[in-house]
């Protein structure tokens, strides 16, 4: 169970409840009144727990598990423990998500501003905000409804945040427009101008950077990551995109809707994804490419040139996944031959 | 136009005052009397604007841009579009950037010290500095003239910030001295102890980090990025650096005038780059390595020994750039032929 | 000398003392009752002070030293010059890292907390405890004894911290247990919720993250690295572990004893460490793996599969070192003859 220390239960709840707001249905023997307390791992769960399969590779778990109710697709019914009660879906990981938010709720927020925050006379916030102590909230800046602004965490001039966000603590954020219910982690800078500058053996010089950063709704950007504003036209995130942490992510960049882009990766300046592309942990995209709808780059991936959609690609330069590995391989052979 | 919550435009100026501070002749049409009222990209310009051309691959938009004036290298007179005046320069980037500085110029500082900041009483601030709510100005610690400490950032005892500088948000820095117009972006740490021990399976042993972080004149170094202060000697960053977001620089690297280093790429304890060396997004260098002057590092380049002045290479590990591709070009060869 | 204005000199010590704190043996012509003022390296150290030679491709600049007395294996005696002192001793750096250590103490920490820290009054500080301006202790909250808390850092409700800990400024530590003796840079965030959702066309779902962070004795984390919360499980940092800057360390990752993580290394969601492993720099791990006790993971290594106890590997994906450099020379060869 997860430490009480940290983490409110929201339980007991009952198995239809959680049955209807997960859209999955009841297997053949379970009882909508049932009672349960918490959700677990299968090899943990108890009689008063639910738990999930997602993944066939454990089956095996899933056969000898004690857990009182279990989320699985229709086609493991006959794997089932006896006494265990099923709810059946697809989906099985998203309707474990969804259960897993019913018994662990985000708090509510309704602390208002807290006496050390300074919040700016001209500032303007919503019904049911928190501000937290140190905070420092801009002229001009407009919260929404129900935002939630971490201690120490600075939010510059004119910014806009909308309904349901959430700001973690010791974040910077200035000459930026974000969405509806954001969750921006502890330490994430948006906003800071772009390395945009004349190289020049007399001295660089500094090109003012006159873009914002725009961000959609639904978009969680992970701990100590970085979004420069655009130089001119906006740095833009599109609704749904996750982020983790350390990301880098240049001046002029576009990311679409749903993107996903995994820690320690870079967009490099002016680069587009589109719509659902995902870049893995530590890959790096030079800038002015576009990268297609649902293309995958691979972990430490180096990419130089347009990547279509629905491409794998991974390598430094990148090249397409098969291509790669057989790469890998020809040099494994080249080397045991003539090492 | 720049979104006017965030940038404010310091328009109308004319066309002489331009070309007299960016060093660019007027055109054969040009006026000098004539009014502008911002910047903008060649194909938003309107006949108000002054847009630029740097790059010869988008001569075509040149040609068919609305803007009122626009900054171009000579040769290019003959292509401009009935109407359009001209700046000429052979820098016309550099140009375009003081122009546009001209119409955005920094803000002025002069708020003093927010009454919720934390100057220590043994701290010196020169004039007109501006130090936020919730930063810390440690005992002994020297601030110059116009200084800009951004709130929540924490100066540590002694340190020393030149004329000029501007230290944003969120910031930390400790045991450094740091020249005159330095920009300081948000979350930067500075002056933490290295990573420096005694490696034993009885215990790693710390060693005392007994130098300091000595930053030249006009510095820049990007928002989370952080810089670690000498094990005994310095860790040294030369007038004029330009440093990304999320780079790391390991204690006693030294950095010549002028280096350029891109986002989340980083440099091992004991490295030296001479002047103007530049190291692309991702790289590394490993330690007590030497990166001559002018040399160029490739994006996620792994540095392994010393690279001559003027070198361009990448790769990991590191080789020059003509070896690196064709050693690309051979394994495409091979795997097609045998795989 | 190591600048007054950061660091406070302990001295002058006498030998002997130094000798018995560094378990080193007095040399021949040693006087226990000498007096030392500072430590220095071999060049630059005077009559006055201490150094050490730790590598023996440095035995000419130890043969030529000015120091009063350094410390040295066995071996060298015969070679140091005359009138110098000697502490004999097998393992030279760690009796440095002592005697430094000496001449150089850890502040003690005895200022209590600042009026302008936000201390919960359900949070509980044990004796000696310092915490900084702006610094927030949630709820709940638990410090051990002679604990420090950085200005504007913010500790999370229930979090626990153990006696003699060093929290730098400007953190962020939530839902996690950290052991005694800890030192956290600036920056470091430490318990958000991890990247853990489903994907999903129709939009990414969260699933919560019920997980904590556990942190054993004598760890520390270098500047704006990020270790994020358990999904289920606990992510863990085992006693001695040495993590650098920009680390990222993903839900459920398990950290044996006195593990080795070099700046902008990235660990992967519930992959093991087993004691002693070292990651170097800008290394990445892929999530479920086991890393072998004592492996050794080499700088930009991206590591797919796991890896035996002992092993040292390189290359993306890694391969065992001397394969790696086998193929790096096979491939040279081709371009030669090819290319």
């Amino acid at each position: 169970m997860a430490d009480p220390r940290f983490f409110r239960n929201n339980g007991p709840l009952q198995l239809g409840q959680l049955a209807e707001l997960a859209g999955a249905k009841l297997g053949p023997k379970a009882d909508a009144a049932a009672a349960f307390e918490d959700v677990a791992p299968l090899e943990q769960a108890t009689a008063r727990e639910i738990s999930f399969l997602d993944n066939r590779k454990y089956v095996s778990q899933f056969r000898r598990s004690k857990a009182g109710a279990c989320v699985v697709e229709p086609g493991l019914v006959d794997q089932a423990p006896a006494g265990m009660m099923l709810l059946l879906t697809d989906k099985p990981y998203r309707a474990y998500a969804q259960i897993a938010q019913a018994f662990y709720p985000a708090a509510s927020v309704a602390r208002g501003a807290n006496p050390a925050a300074h919040v700016h006379e001209t500032a303007v916030c919503g019904t049911g905000c928190e501000i937290g102590p140190g905070a420092v909230i801009g002229p001009e800046a407009r919260l929404g409804d129900q935002v939630r602004v971490g201690p120490g965490t600075v939010i510059g001039p004119g910014v806009e945040i909308g309904n349901g966000s959430d700001i973690g603590a010791n974040a910077t954020l200035s000459h930026c427009i974000i969405g509806k219910r954001a969750n921006i982690h502890p330490g994430v800078r948006i906003g800071q101008r772009g390395f945009g500058f004349h190289m020049d053996a007399a001295g660089h010089l500094d090109v003012p950077q006159l873009g914002r950063v725009i961000i959609g709704d639904d978009v969680e950007i992970g701990a100590n990551s970085t979004v420069d504003r655009g130089a001119g036209p906006d740095t833009v995130i599109g609704d749904g995109c996750k982020i983790d942490n350390l990301v880098q992510i240049g001046h002029n960049a576009e990311l679409g809707k749903g993107c996903v882009v995994v820690a320690q990766a870079g967009i490099s300046g002016s680069t587009k994804l589109q719509d659902f592309a995902v870049l893995a942990a530590q890959a790096g995209l030079a800038g002015h490419l576009t990268i297609g709808a649902g293309a995958q780059i691979g972990a430490q991936a180096g990419v130089m040139r347009d990547v279509p959609p629905g491409a794998k690609v991974v390598g430094s330069p990148a090249v397409p996944v098969r291509e790669f590995f057989r790469g890998v391989a020809a040099l494994a052979r080249l080397t045991r031959t003539k090492g």
